[in-house]
C-alpha cells in the first residue's frame, strides 16, 4: 500500500509547527496591540453563502462536501435527479449543501451579518484559519492554506487604513524581514483613470490588466486591452497614468492630479491617499519606522473587485517572492448578505509566503525550537526514583525535561538528544547516583560536568 | 434570504475564542514541558486513509469531498459509473478521492509511518486540530470539534503511562476544574475476564456491554450480554469482577488476582497497573497531587478497540458532564499503515467539555478578556495627533489601545467602551488639550482623574 496525503496538502513537523507559530504569534500580538479580537468561523460553510462571491473560476475552485446518506432509500430519487445537475456542472444542494471555506473574507461577511446584534461596532476582527482551494497545486500554491486577516468594519475614516499600514511595518520588523515596500494606491484613481479615457464601462477590464503589469510588462497589458476593446487614444492615456512620477509623495500626487483632473472621483482618491499619508506619518514617527517603505504605486491594482477605495500590497526587495500581504477598502462587503451601508477595510498576511522568506533568509530565531531542554539518560535502574524527582523539579519550575524512558545502549540515548536537538543530557550512573550527583553534558559544547542537584536547575534555566 | 451555519458547527465570537486559547494554551504548556513536540496534518485525507479503521458506523459519518472536475467531458463516463456505486452505500474514488479527518489518531499513525525516517523514536507528540463527523448534532455534540491529543509511540515503558497521568492532574489543576477522577484499568484484564469465563472470542462482545455500564446499569448491561449469546454462568462471572472491591488499590489489585488467578494475561496487567501505580506515587509525591484522585475502575472499558494495555479515562464530580479525556495503550496502531510492532500509549482532551464546566464553573479567569486596555474617545479634532502619539507610545509599551476613529457623539463613544468591557477611556476635550493632558476613566469604579501624559502609562498597566 502506497500512503500519501491530498495532492496540495502538508503534513507539518514538529520544527515547522513551531516557525509558523512563531510567525502566528508575532502577527496576532500586533494585532491585539492594535485592538483587533479574534473570532473563527467554521471550516465548513452553506454552499449557498460562498457560491457566486469569488466569480466563475472561484466556484469551480470551492472544496463541496458530499451530503451523508444520499443512498439512504428515501433520498435515493433526489439523489438521481440531483447528480444530473451536477453533470452539467451545476451545484445541487441535494447532493452537495456544504463546502470548504474557500477565503476568510466572505465568512468574516456572513459572521458580520449574522451577529450584528451582539456586535460593537467599529468591530476591529482578526482571524487565522486555513482556506481550501481546488487549484492546481504548484511551488508555493497549496490546496489547505492559512489565511491572516484584520479588519475593521463599520468605520469610514482614514485612520483605519494608516493603523493598518503600521501593522504592516510592525509585524514585518518584528520577525526581521527587511526590504519591505508598503505601496499604496486608491481604487477611486483607478475608475477616474476610466472616467478620464471615457470607459467607465471597462473599469474591470482595465484594473484586471493593469493589475497583471508586474508579471506581464507593458507589452502584455497593452495586448490585452487591445484585446479588450480599448482604443489606442485610451490605451495612450493609460500608459501616461501608470508612468506619473514624482520627487516624493507629494509630487507624485500632484502629477496625478493634473493628470485625471477631468475626474471628480481621482480628485477624491488622490485627496484620500493624502489624508491617509498625513495620518501615517504621524503614527510612523512615533513608530520610528519612517515612511521610507511606504510607496504610491500608481500601477497597484488588487485583482479582487470589492474594493472601492484604498488598497496596499506589501513586498521585499530582498528576495524574488509575490507579495508578501494586502488589502484594501470595500464600501458594501456586508451588502451581499443584505446589510447594507457598512465601509470596511482590511489586510491580509501570506503566512506561506512569509514562512518560505524567512526561511530562505534564515531569520527564525534559534529560541523558536523551545523544545525540551534536557534529557535524562537512563543507564543506572537504581537511580530511576532520582531521575523522576529531579524531572518533576525541573517542569514545575517550567523546564521541559524529558527521561528515556526505556533505556537501552546508552550511544542510542545520546543519538536521541542529538537527533531531537536536545541542548543539555543529564546523565547518573552507578557512581553519580552513590554521590548524589549528576554529570551535565552540553550537547552543543560537549562540555561535561558534575553538579549536585540544587545546581542542576540555575545551570540550564 | 435567511443566513445560517451548516448543521453542528458554530461561530466563535472573540470572548469564546479567548477562553478556548486558554484551555488550549494550558493543555499546550503542559505538553512542552513533558517534552511532547507538536504536528500538524491536513484538513483532508485521502479517503482510502479513513476507511474502515472506525467500524462500519464511522465509515458512515465520515464527510466525503466531492472531486473537482466530475463534470469535465472526459471524466462524464466514469462519474456516472461512480455513483451506480455511491448509490449503492460503497465508495468510489473516481468521486471522492478525498474525506475530512475524523480523529487525529489515524492521521498520526499515518504520519508516524510517513515520516518513520525523519523521526527520533520514541516520538512524543500532541496534535490540537478540528476534526469532523456527521453525527446527528445534539448538546455537546458537534459536527466539527476539536481534539487534543498527547502520544508517544516507540516506546514500551510504562514510565509513560504515570507520566501521562500527571499530565492530566497537571492539566486540570491548572485549570481550576475541581473533584477530578483519574480512573484507570487494563484491557488485559478485560481480555484475562473473557478467558477466565471461556468466552476469548467474545472479547469485544464484552468490553462493548461492560463500557455502556454508566448510561444503562448493570440491568442493561446483562441483557446485552444474553443478547450477545453468553451463558448464565459467565455473565455470573462478569457480575463478579465488576463487583471487586478492596480499601486501598493493593488491596483491590490482590482481589482481581484472586479472581482472575486462572488467566496469566490478567496477571500481567494487574503488574502493570502496580508499575504504573508505583512510578505515579513518586512522581505524584514531587508534584504534590497526591494520588487520592486516581482510582483502579475495573468497569472501564473505553470503547474503542485498538487499545491492549492501559487504559484511562478523567472525569469531575463537580458537575454532571461525560469523561474531560481518555486514553490508553495501544500495541500496534502503525501496523494499521504497515509499520509493525511500534508500541504506544496516549490521552486525550475534550476541549469542548472542558470549556462548558469550566463555563458552567465560571472558572475563567478575568485576565483572559485581555483585550483592549484603553480607548480613547474622539471628541475634539485638534487633539488627533496629540491622541495617535499616545496610542502609539502606549502599543510600544505592549498595552493594547484603540482610538474611536470615527468620531461622533461622545455617549455613543462611552458605549462601545462598555460593551467591548474596555478597562479604561482616555478622555481630551478642548481644556485637556489646552492643558496637555489627559482624563482617565476608570470605566469599573466610574471614577476620573486628570493626569499628565507620563502618567498614563503607569496608570493603566
Amino acid at each position: 500500500m502506497k500512503l500519501s496525503i491530498p495532492q496540495g496538502t502538508r503534513d507539518f513537523s514538529p520544527e515547522v509547527v513551531r516557525r509558523r507559530q512563531f510567525i502566528c504569534n508575532t502577527i496576532q500580538k500586533v494585532f491585539e496591540q492594535y485592538g483587533f479580537q479574534p473570532i473563527e468561523t467554521p471550516a465548513m460553510e452553506n454552499f449557498s453563502t460562498l457560491m457566486g462571491k469569488y466569480g466563475e473560476e472561484g466556484d469551480r475552485l470551492i472544496f463541496k462536501i458530499l451530503n451523508n446518506g444520499i443512498h439512504d432509500p428515501k433520498n435515493i430519487e433526489k439523489s438521481k435527479a440531483a447528480f444530473e445537475n451536477i453533470l452539467t456542472g451545476k451545484n445541487d444542494a441535494r447532493l452537495t449543501e456544504r463546502a470548504l471555506r474557500y477565503d476568510l473574507t466572505i465568512p468574516f461577511a456572513r459572521y458580520v451579518v449574522m451577529h450584528q446584534h451582539e456586535i460593537a461596532f467599529p468591530f476591529r476582527r482578526y482571524q487565522m484559519q486555513p482556506v481550501w482551494r481546488a487549484d492546481r497545486p504548484q511551488r508555493g500554491r497549496y490546496r489547505e492554506f492559512w489565511q491572516c486577516d484584520a479588519d475593521i468594519i463599520g468605520s469610514a475614516s482614514l485612520i483605519n487604513e494608516a493603523e493598518l499600514m503600521c501593522m504592516y511595518q510592525a509585524v514585518f520588523q518584528a520577525l526581521g524581514i527587511g526590504g519591505i515596500q508598503v505601496k499604496i494606491n486608491n481604487r477611486k484613481l483607478l475608475a477616474g483613470l476610466a472616467a478620464c479615457c471615457q470607459a467607465e464601462d471597462q473599469f474591470t477590464d482595465i484594473t484586471v490588466a493593469i493589475d497583471k503589469l508586474d508579471k506581464i510588462g507593458w507589452e502584455g497589458v497593452e495586448k490585452e486591452l487591445q484585446q479588450r476593446g480599448l482604443q489606442a487614444g485610451q490605451i495612450a492615456f493609460i500608459r501616461q497614468y501608470l508612468d506619473v512620477q514624482g520627487a516624493g509623495h507629494e509630487e507624485l500626487l500632484n502629477n496625478m492630479q493634473s493628470l485625471l483632473a477631468s475626474s471628480e472621483l481621482a480628485q477624491k482618491g488622490i485627496e484620500e491617499l493624502r489624508e491617509v499619508l498625513a495620518v501615517h506619518r504621524i503614527l510612523a514617527e512615533e513608530n520610528e519606522y519612517g515612511n521610507s517603505s511606504i510607496t504610491i504605486d500608481p500601477t497597484l491594482a488588487r485583482g479582487l473587485n470589492y474594493y472601492t477605495g484604498f488598497i496596499v500590497e506589501v513586498t521585499t526587495n530582498v528576495v524574488t517572492m509575490g507579495s508578501l500581504g494586502g488589502g484594501g477598502r470595500y464600501d458594501d462587503l456586508t451588502g451581499l448578505f443584505g446589510l447594507k451601508n457598512l465601509s470596511g477595510v482590511g489586510i491580509s498576511f501570506g503566512i506561506d509566503r512569509i514562512y518560505d522568506v524567512m526561511d530562505e533568509l534564515n531569520l527564525f530565531p534559534e529560541t523558536v525550537q523551545s523544545g525540551t531542554r534536557i534529557l535524562f539518560v537512563n543507564i543506572e535502574p537504581k537511580a530511576q526514583t532520582t531521575v523522576l524527582q529531579y524531572i518533576t523539579m525541573l517542569r514545575k519550575a517550567g523546564i521541559a525535561a524529558e527521561y528515556y524512558v526505556d533505556g537501552g545502549k546508552f550511544d542510542k540515548q545520546m543519538k536521541y538528544a542529538d537527533k531531537r536537538r536536545i541542548p543539555y543530557v543529564g546523565i547518573i550512573g552507578e557512581r553519580e547516583f552513590q554521590e548524589g550527583c549528576i554529570q551535565l553534558k552540553n550537547m552543543e559544547t560537549g562540555m561535561q560536568e558534575k553538579l549536585s542537584p540544587d545546581m542542576l536547575l540555575e545551570k540550564i534555566q
